[in-house]
């Protein structure tokens, strides 16, 4: 059994970091790569690129809107074009940074304000999946199950890997519980293993009402923006192969 | 006789422009577009490879420093592996959005101090041009005659096209004199079309001192940040034409 | 009879200009100077405050949200307390610049997003105007008039002077056109002066729809950034002195 | 006797942080806080201010280059304009959402870049002096004993505070040994207690080179942009005071 252990990767710039990315890049599979929007320069990009390879971990894009003051959290008012062109621009530069290391994008994740955006309009998501497809027909999309960019991607015949949560409480619609409400964010480790065990074994998980409902997702996103994020991901790693899995690269997990 | 009339395009950012775009993507054959560190943004970038697709201008990346206040002139502090990163960037950034639309980069010329820069190590220029070279082989590097940049192009095996500039003073030594000093700008049109024609029949430039020197270029390249730009373009178009030649991208003028 | 002619100025950056503020500073008599956030930068602000300064025109600071890329026409979420510092942020960093020319500054307008922000929000509004008075109790604020921004500044203790647009078309209510609609900006000269001369002497307004409304207002505002503006200002103010008008700053206008 | 210890705060941007603001700012007596250039905005501006506020602690601008992506330590091309409004502008920001808060600024301290700039240039500094002076004469401004920076100060009238850096080698010409050699950073605790004991009794410091010279300073500064930076401010203070030293603000230094 072979799943996907990824996070948001390069999230800096300049002098600041938001989390270890040296050590954490030896605990995912998938590094999802800030291009210079919400957050990330160049050479971070690069020193990125190069760990991954060095680690074999899958690259990808995780483009943002033009906000690095909100980090990328703030919806800001840009018509269909402009966010076209945003994700080309991000999508791009990455992928001539990987080139010049001589390694491809495997996957690309929409980050935070501009993921929710791209979401609510389906004619949006359908024409910037498009235009991915041109950049890189092999391109995998990550998406939560169930959201408007998977069935775009899917749609223009795009492969989606599908996230899971391990430290987030979802209810019974399987939407994720607002940070803003409480028991939203599962610190406890014994319980993040608990929910991890119980996704793979059982494919489910349990809604903070308490009901069981089912999960489709080859892949565990863990957070890296916030403090324990290291030792998160090394305990979901842990997990994971206790119950017998093998954390691989979303192209592996799909192939 | 083909020759090359290239400027720089899409300097702009957001609402505002240097010059008339619309108007200049008419008169040129090759257009270096800003790629969004010095000017430019990716909306406005999608613009000008729309333009120049309609126009059947080559498109070119013009990268320069991240340095928006400063318009990319001034040399900031980057070391090697920045500079090179920011290259791939945008490298790659322009390569995507045109990619979007069904066409491919033609040139990359480097604007202003990005080119001061790189011109003053041979070491950087080499390893950046490798780079380039890595991104895509055929892409045609602009350069002025005898400079580092023109030579590391050359030893990696990337084209070169050089420049003349119709209305800009030059030494002795076949160097720009400095915008500083006096009659370093031509702008009488007279003497403009004279120049053009010397270059075209003779190739030779008369300097500042007064001698008459060769010039060694396939390419006029027109300043489009100064007011008058657009009729200097018009006026330089229409002195190839009338001295027999045929304005055409720097593709057709290396074939 | 003494009427204010005001304009938005030095919203440019670095090398970019919208229009010739040297030029339109010799025609008004208020300047509302950018601070930094949506155009301008410390540099143009100093030429600004100069300009001012040699014409005798009235030092305004204009904050706008921090947007470069969209001129600050667009509503990036910020909550009250970011709101808050934004304004106090750009006013101080002006009124510096102002008094290292032994010069203050004599009102406070908000730019595009920022104010229809600041309007919609009463609480907001309010919490505002205390600390605009708390750094200057004489500012000036401008202000549509029956606008929040208005009532706000009113119920602290703070003069109001309220705006009029000669050249933008309003409604029964007297709010003004939006720009998409037909007919909503007047560019025939003919008829802004009519309307100049309407609201002088009659002080109304012919709304859209044929009805005349009564303008409150003491200050003609006309637009800088579009072309023409220069001009159109020199109309105002030239059809202000032929109805026997004086064109004075806030503060005289006030007196 | 009354010494001050400051550090530069604030200096994060967004979502990022350098250090840990709330902890430090109950152990030093003067932040200088960053200005939004190099680091620092406006909301994190004001929530200095307030923990300055409610710790009784001195509160200074810290303005430089605008280069957020440098963090302010690149020598960027600017003309001594542009430097004295960048200066202006940073000040009176802070000032301004200091008087909002109903504090005044107590100094100034110039960052990285900026101050070494401003140092080599003695005609730079007294025009930037004056400046200051204009927008508050009481301000102190922190130097590094001998710099321009000081004489400009104290030329134009403007007070003075030395600073002396408890975890830097100092040469035997008093200049501090640069960050790239070789023990030029002293981290371990026992030996930075000695070298306050050293300075508050016999106002000297002992070089690299094993020489002792005498150092002229009422100030420590210690530096928040590196791990272990709270602790190292804890330790500086604990034994200022087990000196019978008593940690205080500027001013109270030079009553």
């Amino acid at each position: 059994m072979k799943i996907d252990l990824n996070s948001d990767m390069g999230e800096g710039f300049g002098v600041y970091k938001v989390c270890d990315d040296e050590q954490l890049m030896g605990v995912v599979s998938s590094a999802n790569i800030a291009c210079g929007f919400h957050a990330g320069d160049p050479e971070m990009m690069a020193r990125m690129v190069r760990l991954a390879k060095q680690h074999g971990v899958g690259i990808g894009a995780h483009p943002g809107l033009s906000d690095r003051l909100g980090f990328g959290r703030r919806e800001i008012p840009v018509d269909a074009e402009e966010m076209e062109q945003q994700v080309l621009y991000q999508l791009g530069a990455l992928s001539a940074i990987a080139r010049a290391q001589e390694v491809s994008l495997s996957h690309i994740s929409f980050h935070a304000a501009m993921g929710n955006m791209i979401n609510r309009e389906p004619a949006l998501a359908g024409r910037i999946m498009q235009k991915v497809k041109m950049i890189d027909p092999d391109l995998i999309v990550f998406s939560m199950p169930g959201m408007t960019i998977e069935q775009a991607a899917l749609d223009c015949g795009l492969k989606v890997l599908n996230l899971f949560l391990a430290d987030r409480a979802y209810d019974v619609k399987g939407q994720l519980v607002s940070r803003k409400l409480p028991n939203s964010v599962i610190k406890d480790e014994t319980k993040v293993r608990a929910r991890v065990r119980q996704f793979l074994e059982k494919g489910s998980v349990t809604t903070i009402e308490g009901d069981v409902i089912p999960v489709r997702a080859k892949s565990i996103l863990v957070h890296s923006d916030t403090p324990g994020s290291l030792e998160l991901a090394r305990t979901v790693r842990s997990e994971i192969e206790a119950c017998g899995g093998t954390v691989a690269p979303a192209r592996e997990v799909l192939a």
